[in-house]
């Protein structure tokens, strides 16, 4: 009775803002209490929402997680175009190294891809709310660099993205060496030495790599 | 009563055969029913052992679930030193791809890996009993390459194993693209182009990779 008379208090939400507040409480709680804690009834509660809302706009609390966390980290994980390939993918992985291992988000992300192993439908949701999205970006910045003529006219977009940042959550997951900057820069060292047109290889030589 | 019996029967057991009884017993279970039918109860009576004498050789399930992942993969994953580490390494992704694709091992493993997200005493055991021998078999081969000068003196071995290893699981937990034997080469390629000493990456362009 109360929480209908508070949402009448405020009036019709625009449904962004509404979906802005679903998204940041689905954070907090997968913040603070991890990917279990993530059900459609807390985020409801949390957001002021009600679950019919969440039902029409998630197909699952696991996807619900996914978008959340996609939507925190979005700022942090943006590209920057400087017109040198190099420096702006080490800039790029250098944020998000530091942003899993600096904050709760790494734990956040392994207990999601954890669980997607043995649950085909947050499986789905992560790929089409996470990783194919962040994946997109990293594309766009290796094609524009190929157009540049900085990388090999052959090369396989994905391929690098897998050697940089799927290296990078191999070390997540299996956390036998360090995660830091360190390994980002040398990450993209070695990819790009491999992936650069000549001219831009013997750049990057002279830039003593 | 009736198992004292066999067991006494069958007389003393060297310990060896034991073990491997047991890892191929865990094996059996782990790929027919997956992970959650590695008990100690399941595996003592599928291996005709005691859960005495699986506590007192592993910590837990996870530990004998991993380390019997690592016994039934041993052989498939062996390397060959033919003295081009491009055509010994390839070899040996391809049959890593291969093994993680064509059969259910790929699914044991992604799970094993899942599970150790919110498992530390499993992520333990996946370290020291799977991630960290195997790890080691690439280094040799990667260190080996490196004393030939066929890879840069300051190359990172396991940096490159985690571009090369690394990747593919990054394609088994997030499966966003293909994982198979044309996806190794190009790793590979990729991989040691970057790596590759002035020498060899002349001999690598020469093959046409």
């Amino acid at each position: 009775m109360s929480e209908t008379g508070a949402r009448r208090g405020r009036g019709r939400r625009p449904a962004e803002e509404v979906r802005t507040r679903v998204l940041a409480a689905t954070a907090t709680l997968l913040f603070d209490e991890g990917l279990r804690s993530v059900t459609f009834d807390r985020v409801a509660h949390a957001s002021g929402s009600s679950k019919t809302t969440l039902y029409k706009w998630w197909p699952s609390p696991g996807a619900l997680a996914a978008e959340a966390y996609f939507a925190s980290s979005v700022q942090t994980l943006e590209f920057h175009d400087t017109g040198d390939v190099r420096h702006d993918i080490r800039t790029q992985l250098r944020a998000f190294v530091r942003l899993l291992t600096d904050s709760r988000a790494g734990t956040v992300i392994a207990e999601l891809i954890g669980a997607a192993q043995t649950d085909p439908e947050l499986a789905r949701a992560l790929s089409t709310t996470y990783t194919l999205p962040r994946r997109r970006l990293a594309i766009d910045c290796i094609e524009l660099a190929r157009e540049r003529g900085q990388l090999r006219h052959d090369v396989d977009a994905d391929l690098l993205v897998d050697q940089l940042w799927g290296a990078c959550y191999n070390r997540l997951l299996i956390p036998d060496n360090p995660l830091n900057e360190a390994y980002a820069d040398a990450l993209v060292d070695n990819t790009l030495r491999g992936a650069a047109s000549e001219t831009y290889r013997q750049e990057l030589d002279g830039h003593g790599a």
